[in-house]
């Protein structure tokens, strides 16, 4: 048991090789790899060109029942599970997100998995990387500075400076730049205007990133961003203002795929990272598929549960960029299980059975949402310490009752080792080839309908409203051809509802929709259901203020 | 002669080495390289550290005439004697500023030498480079957000939010930025106020950075930046609310040398660019201090002409770091010393030899200037294809009448064979033992006084004037215990005067002081002499509309 030992402790400890031998594993050369220290590297833009005709791998999600404060380990087991496949002979690669640098110091710990799952460096992924998030804020920004400047010098493209709708980023939690006044200070300085900064992850540019084919789709991408309307609501392109090559540019590097090792040492891409909520939630397809072709097994994640994050990963990523998914993992614990079932955080030290049986009712919506995309499904219980064998035996009972396995996984205390089961049925199904994978709705279903599809066949609501002017705002894409594209769904995580507080299972709820918004680059419509925060805040004792170098320059108190 | 050839033509032209060979040849070992990519390297703490009691090369400062819109060359002739230095058998290294991303789509063309004398990989250098500035930008606007969240959560420290002086920076032009009111938005964002953005290089942590002795002396002066003053007028500084920490995390890699290459593959540190008008303007002394204990010649370069760059590089460089440079190189060209003598710049082509005559007193005040320091000069004449003979000729003799050499250099177009006889000259007089450096005026002189010594002794000017108040704000700086700082003088560059439309040499001028402001963690007192923009704006057609990636993704347009 690990106990003793911190996150990054443990980190510390993993004996890292050099990042061309961890690539040699999947049969990339030294000179496919362009390094970043020795325990970092991207892939070389012409190596991940040549593999385009190669067949791929067999691609599996981890998902996740509604997050609780409890924790439930996604990540985690996203890493425990490459680490177990490739223990059982498989040649296995994960794909994870990057961290955000922002959320580092307020009070998230970092986002590279935990105990003896979890890819290294640590704390070199959680900061700067390898810049991505640096180059995407960079282009993000260059884009602000031309709109305001386009403005400035004559307006030619008549913007509407009223209705400017891109907004400036920072990869910070900084609440007071959420809403703010530009261009004070006098003629020289502009035409003062309200505006604001989201977090970097919140950035379209992300999306974009992480939705893109290769630099080419990037590019195309970029330029149909809509950046503004004029006065007679036509929309502005950012191609209108000639921003997208020099964007471009700046994101040439940052849409290569980047590797790092587990601390079992097996190859892990870690690469682009958009918000789960008003974006997708998934790493870069440009890793996903550049390690399809290099693993005949790719284990990756989406974000918060399988509600939001599975139903995106499946609508959004997998249709666009044609992807198949060969089997799923939803992972549950017997803690969520109890705070879903009513138990509060201080008292999940308590056994309780029923509490257990009754907060399951969250993870069997989640077993039959999945299915319903045609995906087979495996349940990993992910051990926690103070789980009982009674409340482990509820949990596994639930899962097989309902057709499915629930196994119990160790990879938080042994590694690879915990996860032989998980790994052995979820090679077994993705070999079965049972996957009979389909988008939930088709893309010439009206945008509305899509939501309502959504809300009701996975949300299991049963209506739809909406403030007025949603559908004339709807009306007006699908005047404008984009009605073929996927919904983004923002709403809480932590309900199938948009109401936070409704657990487990709810039933007879509506949800609204609030406002909605098109991400004409990133190809997809976001349908605001409550309030979404895209630019954080930090807390009263931000984790900044314990951050510090020890002695030797190692950092302490980011974890 | 390359003249067919663009800049960017000859930077991809060049025949890189890896760049473990190039360091090589500075007996740098391959396992004291952090690689970025196989052409660019940070050197590795442990081995930085280990260099401490290493004897120190000469170093030698490139410095120039007053700036003018006809182009003189700094950068480019630093790159050039370094490389000369290095045909001629000599152990040499150069030591240049990192560009900044934002004039890149501005106007302003890369900042990596021209013709036959450049640094490569030029793209790179140009645009994200090893991350240095995206970790400065992220340092910084996170004391800016711990500063608003420290008010937001009580104001333990009760900072008066009105006069809180730490702003935010970009590393972009965006003149939308400037002058801003945050926290708009109600109560959840805080308590609005006015506030702004500069550049990224106008940030105290890039000057902070580039005079910290090691990460230590970094974390140390992160926590002396002054970032508001409470009701009663204290200062508050970085520390008082738990930043530094987190900040020097931050910065763990950016405060390392960057090693690259010239065209003709000889090692280049370019480390750090901070302002070189509200700053010092000179490269890292880290990495002049590496380079000194790695090569028996280090050739450096300051910002604008010599009487803001070179007086910086000794008042507050040389004397903070106890640097003792060996030899001073003033690049003067006949086109410049035409404008400075009257002729306008679409005029340049006609020879005038009168006007260089006239011109040439900018220079002879130059050399002047930097022997009042001690340091032997050399004056290098930059050659342009337009330059005459009779009129490299009346800059010669100019040169002779004032006790110096003035060389004529081809670098430009020849390279290293170019600058033979300047090398030979510059090695002579620093092998020759007869500087004598001492700064200007020593650290115990009030703060007024040591203005004053400036404007005098270094610009000609026969006063100091100042707003009401500037005086009264050094007495309290002195009383505060900042007296000993050195000035960091902020005036136009284009004249010694601070009237940019006084060329030459003027007389008689008195000099005004608007603003004082305190730089206690880079460690000195900023004068303001007219208007300086800290956030500079894109023009009518920035550069960033042409640039684009070609179809093998190469960039185009950049520069």
């Amino acid at each position: 048991m690990p106990a003793a030992r911190s996150d990054i402790d443990i980190a510390r400890e993993a004996r890292k090789l050099p990042i061309g031998e961890v690539a040699a594993r999947l049969g990339i050369p030294d000179d496919a790899l362009v390094p970043f220290g020795r325990d970092k590297a991207k892939l070389a833009p012409d190596f991940v060109r040549s593999l385009g005709q190669r067949p791929s791998g067999k691609l599996i999600l981890v998902t996740a029942v509604n997050p609780t404060p409890a924790g439930e380990g996604k990540s985690t087991t996203t890493i425990g599970l490459g680490d177990a496949l490739v223990r059982i002979g498989r040649r296995a690669a994960i794909c994870l997100r990057e961290p955000s640098l922002g959320p580092c110091f307020g009070q998230k710990g970092g986002a590279t998995g935990s105990g003896m799952a979890q890819v290294v460096p640590m704390e070199e992924i959680n900061l700067h990387f390898t810049g991505d998030f640096h180059a995407i804020t960079a282009a993000h920004n260059l884009l602000a500075a031309m709109i305001d400047n386009h403005v400035y010098w004559g307006n030619a493209e008549k913007i509407d400076s009223r209705r400017i709708v891109w907004r400036r980023v920072l990869d910070m939690n900084d609440r007071a730049l959420r809403d703010i006044v530009t261009s004070l200070g006098g003629p020289a300085n502009g035409y003062p205007r309200e505006a604001g900064f989201d977090i970097t992850v919140a950035s379209e540019v992300m999306a974009i990133l992480c939705l893109a084919e290769d630099l080419a789709d990037l590019e195309r991408r970029l330029g149909e961003i809509v950046i503004a309307y004029r006065v007679d609501r036509s929309p502005v392109f950012a191609r209108d203002i000639g921003a997208t090559g020099a964007m471009a540019a700046l994101l040439k590097d940052a849409v290569l795929p980047n590797l790092v090792q587990t601390i079992e040492n097996n190859p892990a891409f870690v690469h682009g990272g958009p918000f789960a909520n008003i974006a997708h939630g998934c790493n870069s397809v440009v890793a996903t598929k550049t390690a399809l072709r290099l693993a005949d097994y790719v284990v990756t994640e989406a974000g918060f549960g399988a509600d939001l994050g599975a139903e995106k990963f499946f609508d959004i990523k997998c249709r666009q960029a044609g992807l198949q998914p060969a089997a799923c993992v939803i992972v549950a614990t017997v803690r969520s299980a109890k705070m879903n079932g009513g138990v509060a955080k201080a008292d999940l030290a308590a056994e309780d059975v029923e509490a257990v049986r009754r907060g399951a009712a969250n993870l069997g919506r989640h077993i039959e949402n999945v299915r319903a995309f045609g995906v087979p499904v495996v349940v990993a219980i992910n051990h926690f310490a103070t789980d009982t064998a009674a409340e482990i035996e509820v949990l596994r009972e639930f899962v097989a009752a309902r057709g499915a396995e629930g196994i119990l996984c160790r990879h938080w205390a042994q590694g690879s080792a915990g996860a032989v089961e998980l790994a052995e049925k979820v090679a077994a199904l993705a070999d079965g080839g049972t996957a009979r994978f389909e988008p939930l709705y088709p893309d010439d279903m009206p945008l509305y309908a899509k939501i309502e599809t959504v809300v009701k066949r996975v949300y299991r609501g049963v209506a739809v409203t909406a403030e007025r002017g949603v559908l004339a705002q709807l009306a007006d894409f699908e005047a404008r051809g984009y009605g073929r594209l996927p919904v983004c769904m923002a709403k809480t995580p932590y309900s199938f509802s948009a109401d936070p507080e409704l657990l487990g299972a709810p039933e007879g709820f509506g949800v609204h929709v609030r406002e909605v918004r098109l991400a004409a680059g990133a190809g997809f419509v976001v349908a605001l259901c409550g309030e979404v925060l895209t630019m954080p805040g930090l807390p009263r004792r931000p984790a900044a203020e314990r951050i510090r170098l020890d002695g030797s320059g190692r950092i302490e108190g980011l974890f």
